[in-house]
Formats: C-alpha cells, structure tokens, sequence
C-alpha cells in the first residue's frame, strides 16, 4: 500500500478540535495531523493523540448532556471542529440502548442485559459513525471527492453523508455484486465505479490510486482519512457509558471484522475513566466473529499473539475481513480486561437473529446475529458472566441481509372464513 | 363491518392518562374508552377526547422537554398511562427533522425546508407512532393477541412491537405477497397467516372476525383499537413543532392513505395551539397522493366533497388505499387552511426519491417520493410558497421499496489499473 509521509501532505493549521497530532501505536512516533495512516518510522499505524489537559470534569458532563442528540454531544473528544454540528451531516449516533428484559430471560442473564442498536442510525449501520469523522477530516484537509471501496454498509455511509455535505463521492465496487447492494449504493447519486475483478482487486486498486496525482484531492474514508474515520468508534463507547448513567458495562460484545471498532470502543472507555466521566471499575471487551471468518477468534483460543489469515466464507459478510489489521490489539484487549473472542457458525447466527427479533422486535443484520450468538455461547460456556450487566452490539439492519433469514415465512395458510381460521388452532 | 357497542366491551376503569372519552366525529355523542371505533347513534367514526383542564402552559412545556428522546415525551397528550415510558414499547418517534438546504435550492425554496424523516424509526416508518397506541390501548383492555392485515411497513410495526411487549402477534396477509415482505414480518416470529385470496378478502375476513367469539382477546390495531391507533399521528405534529423551537410551520406536506395521519396532524398543531404551546398563526395542510391512487386528489380538484373509489395502481403501496376513509376529512382540512391535495406520476415519484437521496442522503420509501415529488410540483404550479417555512414528511424507507429504484446502477465500469481509471474521466 503507498505510504504518502507527512512532509508531503501535512497541514499544521487543521482546526480538529482537541485532536493534538498523530501518534504511531507501535512507536509513538508523533506527526502533525495530516491525510496519512502509516508511522513513517515503523510503517506502525497512526492513531490521534488529544489534548484533553483543560477539560474539568463536571463542566464536560454538562456540556455534553446539553448537546445535540446525535455523536456531536462528544465533539469535545473527538478529531472535529467545535462548530462541527452547525455543518451539513447526517448527524448518526445516540441510538437507542436497549434494555432487553426479553432476550435476558431467554439467554439466563440476570444481571441487566442492554443492546446497543445501531440500525437506528441515519443509513442504519454503525458506519455513519465513522464516516462522519472523515468527512470532517476530508473537510479539514480540503478534500472534494470522499471515497471508499466497500460491498455493502460503507458504500450506502459514504453516499449518503457525500451527498448530504455537498462533496463529490466515488465508491469503488466489485462489478459482479448483487443488484440489491448496488441499488443501495447508487440511489446517493454519486460515482459507483465496478472494478473488474474481486474485492481484493478492487482494495489495490483503491491503494495505487491513493498514491498517484489522479488520486489527489480524494479522501478514502478507510485509507488515508482511516485515523479520523476509526475514532467515530469512541462514540459507541461514550453513548453506551451515559445511556448507563454515566456507568461502565461490566461486559460488552462487540463484532470484529478489521478489529478496529473493538480497540476504539476500549480507547473510548478509557478516555471516559481517565476524565473523571465514569468510576474506574474493571470491565470485559468480549469478540465476537462467525466461524467462516473466525483468524481473531481462532490465535485467541490458541493462545497466539499472531493472527493468522483466513479465507472467508460466512453470512456475516460486513464481518468478512480475513485478514484483520487490528487483530493483534483486539487479542491484547480481550487478555487484559478478561475478556474473550469467541465464534459461532452460520447456523447460529440465523438463529440468534431470530431470538433477538422475536424477544425484543429487533431486526439486526447477520453481524447483529454474530453477537447475539457468540453472547449466548459465551453464556453456555461459563465465560460471560449472566450475573453481570452485560451490553450487546448491533451494528447493522436485518432489511440488509433478508437472504440470512429467507427461510422464515407464513405459519399458517388459510381460506378467508372462520370455520378455516378454527381449523388452524389459531383462535386463543 | 361488525361494529361492537360499548355496551358489551366498553370498561369505564381504564387508565389511559387524558383520554376522557370516545367522541364521534360526525355527531358529537360520547362513550365511555372502550375497543370500539363506530359510532352506535351514527355509525361515524369515533375518537379520543381528551380532558387538557388541568395543564398549565409553562409546566406542560417543561414536562415535555424534560421527557425522554421518543414519543412519550408527550404522554400528557396522548391516550397512554402516566407511566408508559416504563413499560416494554419499541419507543418511536423524536426521529431526526432535517434541514434539507440542498433540497430547498433544488427545489427553488427561500423560506426553509425540512424533512422529518421517519425512517429512523425502530422498523423504520411511521407506523411504529400508530401502533405504540394501539399496544396501549390493548394493554388496557387486556388484549393478548395483537393483530392486523397488513402487506407491508404495518405487519412489521405490529410484529415487533408486540414481541418487545411480550404479547401473541398475528397478522394477516394476502398468502401470495412477495418473499421479501413474507420475510420481513415473520422474523418476529409471531403467527404470520396468509390467507387465500387478495387484499380485500383479508379485510373482510378480519372484520369477521372481530365480531366472532373466536377474535375474542384480539386488539386489531387499525380496526378496533382505531381511535387510539390513529391518535400516534398527532405526535408527528408535536415533534415537529417543538423541533421548530415550538412554532408552528407555514406549510406542511403529508401523504394521504386512509388520510387519517393528515388529519391527525392537524389535531396536534390545534392543541398545541389551544394549550398554548405555539403561537396561533395560519399553517396550510397539502395532501400528496400518487396519481395510481389519487382519489382525494381528484375529489379537491373537482371542487367536490365526496372521494369516488379508485381501483389502486401504483407503485406507492403504502399508500394504495382506493378508498379512503378520511378522504372527506382530508378535503375539508386542505380547504379550511387553504392547503391542497395533489397527485404525481409514478416516474415523478421515483425522480424525487433520487432527488432527495442526492441531495440530502435519506433514501426514502416510495411514500416519501410522493410527498418530495408533490411538493415540487406544488412549488412549479405557485400553489405551494417557496419563501414560507415548509415540512415535508418521509414516513418509510428506502430499503423496503428497493424495486421502486431498481434502474440506478453503477456509473462506470473500468479494470483495476489506474490507465482505465482516467480514461473513464474520473481523476478529479
């Protein structure tokens, strides 16, 4: 992948907010803010380092609650400017926590289970977060064409928050994909561009482009704008702690396809104890993966610090990332909270989207079902502790992958008199 | 219809906050809350009346604003116990209403223009406000079986709520509906009956047996349980307004099925403006309906003020009701405002769905086409003014009427390598 270095894109004069610069996660090399992604030291990928050093704790809270109901309530933590708000976006997050009494039961969990559903948000996947972050980012870099390579939830993120900004947007997918997905994508109305060839052809392509002058002025939402784009994760972690009352979970499920939401919900959770927002209790980051696509879960049970890559072959295809550049971080994050990675199979995720659509009326998207069956696994398992509360995410919308539960259909088929309804056994 | 008296269902003990009452709409008489919805003097339509006495203006107002982020914040309003918030409920409602400025250039319009979107809705329509009354009222009435006829956004609606409410759902559907839409109500897993015929005989099957001791128990969201159903509606009313910094819209533009949600909008604007809430300042009411199905609109364009049934023939099938039962009612509120009703092609309805895609990212359900294209063509004609302050409702989304934008697709299809990138003139 070409590396672009600070020295030929860096801008010193970038107004993100608390955002102080870019600091490498391997070896803390730290750069201005500028459109780049790969320590030029280590080739270690940068992260955004703040400077959180005037915030009083009580004065934050307030200001946060005053906020917007939408992720710019935590502006004040995040690579953004403080009229962020004031700006066209299609202002996703504070997604209903839900407090799921049903699914509890069912699963034998006792001690408050909640899930975090993010198919509320404006495109309905959890991906609006972080687009959000890099089109301010794009924003701030001067950037007109917002792009990305995706087959599905990114795509419809990226669209939709181009169009609704007043940007071009160029989204790069395989020609062959399923009409459905590219209706999804197109109806924003920007570029949809078919590569010839699979998603990988596709990601090198995206790569070489980035690296040459025809790329210039494009900011690819997971690539060069990826330090921006990933910290929309935080917000997850913010949300989940105020809907709580301003309480750490003891225990959160979260799916892992590159791993990077899992490292960035722990980032969030930290930031929050460190300013005082929430008690310093311990807590447990859980991973959850489909067994078609299970390189986290399977080094996780092995005992590896390595990740090795995989050919994926799973439902859960927002999932389906076989080769996860996180991995690592979110093996380290699951050993030192307690936590665990843990897989299910494709049968278990169709029906673990099943129980949670007729506990608590959610229709979560396959990777929603990954949770929710790797949450119940847990269970079975003695890992995940039921007496604990215990908070579940659904990171996208079932109306996105009806084929996983095609299967599901009419109970019962009758004429239109009431001698045909008695007959079923449907009378109560 | 079989029409049941208060007399034998009607329980003058129940809890459901303001309500008061039923009251006919024709001729003013009055029964105790019971699950009826006709009148017994005069066969017109009953609905809630309501006793405001008590309300003081500030207080009301401070109440509301401190409710939490969902329709209950307007409990006070609305014919639910005090304590509905409490209760297992899918929540709608306080769903985004965005300021659609590119829109409003598109579209020529100086004076604001906002999309209240209810795609954010939990099953992503309108119809998850209607049927959180309906659960209400049927929790009141001890109701066990929560059903409807349904094929499309209310079988979902009535599904899901009534998996979180932890009550017996079943819904009745034409047995031949399309796959997808068979999908996406049954994953709530309650009973899901098709029945041997078209839409027609399941309504009639329905309304059979609602007078059958066999639908004992059974709270029909939009037939016996009607006046409460309807009554969410109103809610649009009050979001809207209070989204507005409590003020009223100049112009407002709804979509008309049965009518009932337009007139329902304009109860909430007259109480908010009896309790004091908004200022009383003029507002006109336009209806939008899809030439296929545009009865209302033929009837206020024809200066008459009875509907003439229309056989439905359009793609927007939420909205394909040929025989509306608040048509009248709809007429006398466009005329009374000095609003209007008006109709659009099927091909205007999938240009303003892209329209409103492209420039404000909600990719809305055809329903939301109509009401987009409408508003155009009120604008083009001068009967709408672009220099007031205008809504317009989206009441479903996109990604259940995906065939409606089947035809949009990729825009270019090039090889991996940036040679063919350029020469599809793509580099910014």
């Amino acid at each position: 992948m070409a590396v672009q270095t600070v020295a030929s894109t860096g801008n010193t004069t970038v107004d993100l907010g608390p955002a102080a610069a870019l600091s490498c996660r391997e070896c803390g090399h730290r750069v201005p803010l500028g459109p780049v992604f790969a320590c030029e030291e280590c080739f270690g990928p940068l992260e955004i380092a703040y400077d959180f050093s005037s915030y009083d704790t009580e004065e934050l809270r307030k200001r946060i609650e005053a906020g917007p109901a939408n992720i710019w309530r935590y502006a004040p933590l995040l690579p953004v400017p403080a009229d962020v708000a004031d700006k066209p976006n299609l202002n996703p997050g504070w997604t209903k926590l839900v407090k799921a009494d049903n699914l509890a039961r069912t699963l034998g969990v006792t001690g408050g289970l909640y899930v975090k559903d993010d198919s509320g948000n404006p495109t309905h996947s959890f991906k609006d977060r972080v687009v959000a972050q890099a089109l301010e980012a794009a924003r701030a870099f001067g950037f007109t064409t917002l792009s990305c390579s995706s087959t599905g939830n990114l795509a419809g993120a990226v669209g939709a928050a181009a169009a609704r900004a007043g940007l071009r947007s160029c989204v790069f997918i395989p020609h062959d994909l399923e009409q459905g997905k590219v209706v999804m994508a197109a109806v924003y109305g920007g570029e949809l561009v078919g590569i010839e060839g699979n998603y990988d052809d596709v990601n090198r392509f995206c790569s070489e482009l980035i690296g040459d002058p025809a790329g210039e002025g494009w900011g690819f939402v997971n690539v060069n704008l990826r330090p921006y784009y990933a910290e929309g994760s935080k917000t997850l972690a913010y949300e989940i702690c105020e809907q709580l009352g301003w309480r750490l979970p003891d225990q959160i499920v979260v799916p892992i396809a590159s791993g990077s939401q899992l490292t960035k919900i722990d980032k969030g959770l930290q930031e929050l104890i460190k300013l005082g927002l929430v008690e310093d209790r311990p807590y447990k980051i859980f991973g959850a993966q489909a067994e078609g696509c299970s390189p986290v879960s399977v080094a996780f049970k092995a005992g590896h610090d390595v990740v090795r890559p995989q050919k994926p072959n799973t439902i859960a295809k927002s999932l389906a990332i076989g080769n996860p550049a996180d991995g690592p971080y979110v093996l380290d994050i699951a050993r030192r909270t307690g936590g665990a990675v843990e897989d299910v199979t494709d049968e278990q995720v169709v029906d673990a989207i099943k129980i949670l659509a007729r506990t608590e009326g959610i229709f979560a998207e396959t990777a929603g079902g990954v949770t929710v069956g790797v949450t119940k696994k847990l269970i079975e398992n003695g890992v995940l502790d039921p007496t604990k509360t215990t908070v579940v995410l659904n990171t996208g919308d079932g109306l996105k992958t009806l084929d996983a539960v095609a299967g599901t259909g009419l109970t019962a088929t009758i004429r239109p008199n009431l001698d045909s309804f008695r007959e079923a056994g449907l009378a109560s």
